[in-house]
């Protein structure tokens, strides 16, 4: 038998509380908890279990309520806010990033804040030049493939605006960085395909500019050394526009001395490469062997599935987000001296010939 | 022969602008134009060619410049920022219809401040009730599954601020809204699932709440009734998390009266619908058809290809900013009076059977 409508999964009964009379004790009647509980939970108190700390911050965020032990610093900032600045959404790399910053500004009581800067520094720039009118605490960002002058991102520091770097980092700005291991999974994709039989290895990238881009094709570069296949090896610049990349793709897979084996260092151009390949009539992993540098939910269903580079993202952001509310509750707190790297994973699909 | 490193392609060589002295002169330099073309391009005369109009926009936007037809009233406006509120951006619909709202927002000069609800009814209220302070000059709105009041929106109203919905709409709420087909598309898919010969035809939601929900899913069972197969039609409300949802799905497939088809009404069910499948042994199409309401760009990429409703997101997003800004341009713009349908579009692949 088949279920004749709806079936109804609600997690708990929403009830609507006056976010005014919130107290530490109606946070306590709310959860069935004493007051004593809940006082140790809101101090991560090691009496108190992981999940109960869980349920309390949940319900105290879910009321709006800003537990003390953060408060405390946390109630002197004006906006209640911070703002993550991103190149783009569409790459699920950043969807998933703001997705694990959210998950740490939830627990502050937070709002967050997402501005685009579709790759345009000068947007970049209006952008954070708009945040010294105190419209956010703080500031998480990845720079556009153009950033090379650090003049704005300096002027929010003097500001006393603490600003922590996430994956697209720069080196040349003194603050918290979060990335992942770029140039080892550079190493990484083009050893894989090299074990696999590839003689001619090209890595396509968007940015000259990228300090991740250029990690990870060093990494690409050494491997191509270290297995005596450099010269068969190329890099290969994508205009930026989707049909543009799309039509350099093509060109490069149509020329008689066509790669057998492709990175794609950004997720934008795996998709194009699968296009490109069903056009030519050339078969992925038989001719063409492909890894890409991936967050898609999809990579796993693709035809032929695709071996990815898998990010940390929401790690990432989430660690980025956990740095930049340390410097916010404690003003003595070193940002200039966290470097953090989260290290990335190969994941073996089809696209190389499977696991 | 292979490109030894980089190409370069830039569109442009980029050119530093102080822009506290940018002045419709500059403009006209800048482009070389003379004055009265860019004024009259700024006014949107049919004397200026769209080419030379859009050019001058993306100037006038590059450098800072808001023009004076817009001007004249958005320079009132204090926070020269609009705020978008959606459930998600890993959805690809939202963040399609996101680069469609800045696009619009671009033109005017404007911020565009993205905030997620997560679903959650009570994160919606803090944000909007967030926005009485002026943080936003106007609100693009796409509700949460769980939103049934409207109080929150409505007060936004009496302060005088524009709210305009779009996608997820309430009917309830007084203003303009900008949806697609849903109930015809809803049609569309089980009409093209059983002119491919299924008998039992399945509808996967997630939210009972929302209207495009039951719209769609309306047009669902009007298309069973007219095939006489209603009897064989079932809909299903997976629970919402990721892994509650392909456990549901899971069961349904794994039942000895399975559906022969499928409507995933939203994006993110129809990956565990593969996923099922695959775990299953069953095949799509052979043992199962598949429509996903999904805006993926590897649906075509997938194995096999999805057959896909797909929503006109970009200028869902694009015309619901246009209404917002029409709306502060002109206070006697009455928004209500507004409701917008861009057609959504079935793309046949072999998740149905092929072309």
């Amino acid at each position: 038998m088949f279920y004749s409508d709806f079936i109804y999964e609600t997690g708990f009964v929403r009830t609507r509380i006056n976010i005014e009379c919130m107290t530490i004790r109606k946070l306590a009647e709310e959860l069935n908890l004493s007051v004593g509980t809940i006082s140790k939970a809101l101090k991560d108190s090691y009496e108190i279990s992981t999940e109960t700390k869980r349920r309390v911050h949940e319900m105290a965020v879910r009321l709006n309520y800003i537990p003390n032990p953060y408060a405390s610093s946390l109630r002197k900032r004006k906006s209640k806010t911070i703002g993550v600045v991103v190149p783009e959404i569409s790459d699920s790399f950043f969807s998933l990033a703001i997705n694990g910053i959210e998950s740490v500004a939830r627990t502050k009581g937070y709002h967050v804040l997402i501005y685009l800067t579709h790759e345009d520094v000068l947007r970049e720039e209006a952008i954070l030049n708009d945040f010294k009118s105190g419209r956010v605490d703080g500031v998480l960002l990845s720079v556009t493939k153009d950033t090379r002058e650090y003049l704005h991102i300096n002027a929010l520091q003097e500001n006393a605006m603490p600003v922590v770097l996430f994956d697209r980092v720069c080196s040349e700005v003194d603050t918290a960085k979060v990335m992942t291991n770029d140039f080892e999974m550079g190493y990484v994709a083009a050893s894989h395909l090299a074990e696999r039989g590839c003689t001619k290895i090209a890595y396509l990238a968007t940015s000259p500019n990228l300090a991740i881009t250029n990690e990870r094709m060093a990494g690409y570069k050494k491997a191509l050394e270290d297995y005596c296949i450099a010269a068969g090896g190329h890099a290969i610049l994508c205009p930026g526009s989707d049909t543009a990349n799309l039509q350099a793709i093509e060109e490069l897979l149509d020329h008689p001395s066509r790669p057998d084996g492709v990175i794609a260092s950004v997720e934008k151009l795996a998709m194009p490469v699968y296009n490109a390949c069903s056009r030519l009539g050339l078969t992925i992993p038989a001719d063409i062997k492909l890894v890409g540098f991936c967050n898609l939910e999809t990579a796993a269903f693709l035809n032929p599935s695709l071996t990815t580079i898998t990010q940390p993202a929401y790690e990432m952001g989430e660690r980025a987000a956990q740095l930049l509310f340390r410097s916010l509750e404690k003003n003595s707190f070193m940002l200039a001296e966290q470097n953090v790297v989260i290290t990335s994973q190969l994941n073996i699909r089809a696209s190389t010939g499977g696991a």
